[in-house]
């Protein structure tokens, strides 16, 4: 069956106490997930059979983040600011081409044998 | 690549005010979610490579809700209370069977041809 989202993204807002494992929100997801929201409205991209960029609570991959999710992938990423989050809307979300270098869990690019 | 979740699992938490499109809130989704999270500890399952019950936002099927999405695989699911959870947990989360029942997109059940 064709998936209702074509890229269900997922940006953990989770907030923590200082002292506690690291916080997504702590390192600007709620303003990141804005801005991707807006990104992918303003490129047509959203939408039942498109793109949903979606809040969630804790992904639990705390000390690997700030962290997304893209489903039914199961791509996971970390960023750091918007040129990171353009980069996910134009490469991944816009041209189905993952961006290796923000990869949380990176191939194994050890040679065969 | 395996999927750091085997089913990672999202409940819409998403409360709207009176008069807006129906809110998944609304239909007790925080305390089946808190419900479902419990469950799944006691069956052993949560946790990385296996299930992880996860909040969300508004995941954009308000009409259809209460709402939760299964993925990788891109189920989407609705459910009155504690038994459907129960029946989604033993049956999807434990032993890989869909839920028919529940499904909000159900599959043809028309003849071919």
């Amino acid at each position: 069956m064709t998936p209702y989202f074509e890229h269900h993204v997922f940006f953990c807002l989770n907030r923590r106490d200082p002292g506690d494992r690291p916080s997504c929100a702590n390192c600007g997801s709620e303003k990141m997930q804005e801005y991707a929201k807006k990104r992918v409205k303003q490129a047509g991209l959203a939408g039942p059979g498109k793109v949903r960029i979606n809040k969630a609570g804790c992904l639990d991959r705390c000390e690997e983040g700030p962290v997304i999710v893209i489903y039914p992938q199961g791509t996971w990423y970390t960023y750091v600011d918007e040129t990171d989050i353009d980069e996910i809307v134009e490469s991944h979300l816009a041209g189905g081409k993952i961006v290796e270098r923000l990869l949380i869990d990176k191939p194994d690019t050890k040679p065969a044998g």
